[in-house]
């Protein structure tokens, strides 16, 4: 029986304040407007972004809101002047959506479509939701939401993908792999030839590794306190794997040996402030372009940099969905 | 009577110790070696950079010491194996020079040869120095030390100029113009038709405005809390003045809000810790690069930034001497 047209009851993971678990939830979700589609999530991924800000006191204004804003699914239905994707059609969900007619979009240096601007207000393209749940209405992390069996977005927040990709694979392009692989590709502009240190070894880490080996970077230096993620990263493209605690010296300085001055590039992906210092002293000093990727620290915290670090040229600069534009 | 050969006696004024007033003395000035030069200083400039070093405990080790290192004269005499100047020469002192055959002079994506590498031990080319002052080798700053009447440098350490030029205007370039306007065109690549901001009104200040107008920058805001400086800033290319201290609102809402999001480049060139984090969070927060020029508080300074000014994509970079290759 077709569900186009109706409101569907399904089952969500609501957040309904900073801190508390999520609940799993009966939410209603209506059927999409026009230039929006209803989507059945099929996987999705679990980011950093989502977990840290469960936890803000700030987010409370935006609670009830459904987590989660890297996905995959199926077209369920479309509303009206919906042109680019139909029922049925597998779909990647885009957290950070092109309107394609803003300054941004038409003439900018970033990502970042100003209409979209990251969806701050959580909600969908009318300042509305489509989600319910005990009366309330429900917020959408990013405008996306996909800790949900359904959800409604943008047309322009889905891009349709091939029929035979493997949804619970794919879906982490939406954000984790396009993120660090982008960071690399794009941020930094890894070089040929180059030298590179990732700090932190997590999905984001690994697509950062991936991105640097595409960009034919000659020593990719991964670095953990976790050595049981060393072996991983060998196998995407790390050249050497350290543990900071093994060192008999702060690891900048061992950069600063090792590296003939420190790595050309750096990424900080732990999301820990203290590691932005550490990885910013350990590129070098005269050309060295630290990237930190996604949020450091929880939304106001403090990091703390030696001014000497920034005397004789480093370039310390941050970058959201690796710059891309989706 | 030439002085050629011998050791010339003459005034400089020399730093004994941190924190010590700069002493006229009599100095001894050495003939040069292979590839030295003498050079009669007509003309120097006082920078922010020997301001602050002389007041460092860390300088001690260097001292006694000749400060300055913005410069210009005319050859006194010239060592075996120099072959770009001569006897008479008008020239402009290089604080940075590139001695044309390391690593960093051939391939790098910096100008600071690794060679000299800001002359860090304040010696002349062969670890020693050509200046004596009662009976102690004396360094010279950055292995130049233009506070002095007679100084011996590297050949690629000074530029042939213009026989016309005035050399007690033309010293600036050596430093104070070149790092500011560099910054604007080299460090930031300032863009034609784009806003830019600049944190502090000195010589450094004003050359970043140059540098910003010559960018063909649509927008120049020009940002200090000593009005008095406005005029000479309009004079260069400000089209806007304001002194953050008439504004009901912190200046990083005030541009927020007058630019559409931010500036695209600023500048912090006050040399104050905290100016960092206000020009950084005064550039637009998906593409604004904020730029510091020059050594910002005291060496070991800490610089504190919120973690959000760098969620989205802003860039926080170091320049000095304005990217120039000397």
């Amino acid at each position: 029986m077709s569900t186009q047209g109706k409101v569907i009851r399904c089952k969500a993971a609501v957040l309904w304040k900073p801190g508390a678990p999520l609940a799993i939830e009966e939410i209603e979700v209506a059927p999409p407007k026009a230039k929006e589609v209803r989507i059945k999530i099929v996987a999705t991924g679990i980011c950093g972004t989502d977990v840290k800000r469960m936890d803000i006191e700030y987010f409370s204004q935006f609670c009830p809101i459904i987590m989660g804003h890297e996905g995959t699914g199926i077209v369920e239905s479309v509303g009206e002047e919906v042109s680019t994707v139909r029922t049925g059609d597998k779909v990647i969900i885009l957290c950070i959506p092109q309107c394609g007619e803003c300054n941004t979009c038409l003439n900018s240096k970033n990502n970042i479509c100003t209409a979209v601007r990251l969806s701050e207000k959580h909600l969908a393209s009318d300042g509305t939701s489509r989600i319910t749940c005990k009366g309330k209405l429900v917020h959408q992390f990013i405008a996306t939401g996909t800790f949900s069996e359904y959800t409604v977005l943008k047309e322009i927040s889905v891009a349709k993908i091939d029929e035979g990709a493997p949804l619970e694979k794919v879906c982490i392009i939406g954000c984790g792999f396009a993120t660090g692989y982008g960071a690399a590709i794009n941020s930094a502009k890894v070089t040929p030839g180059s030298t590179c240190a990732v700090f932190g070894l997590g999905g984001v880490g690994l697509s950062v590794i991936i991105g640097c080996k595409a960009a034919g970077a000659a020593r990719i230096i991964a670095v953990d306190i976790n050595k049981d993620k060393f072996a991983k990263a060998r196998t995407v493209g790390a050249t050497f794997c350290v543990d900071p605690r093994d060192l008999e010296k702060p690891i900048e300085g061992f950069f600063l040996d090792m590296l003939n001055g420190g790595a050309d590039f750096c990424f900080e992906v732990t999301g820990n402030t203290e590691t932005v210092a550490t990885a910013l002293g350990s590129c070098h000093k005269d050309h060295g372009v630290c990237v930190i990727i996604g949020s450091v620290g929880s939304w106001n915290s403090t990091i703390n940099i030696s001014s000497h670090l920034f005397f004789s040229g480093r370039t310390l600069k941050a970058s959201v969905l690796g710059g891309w534009r989706t």
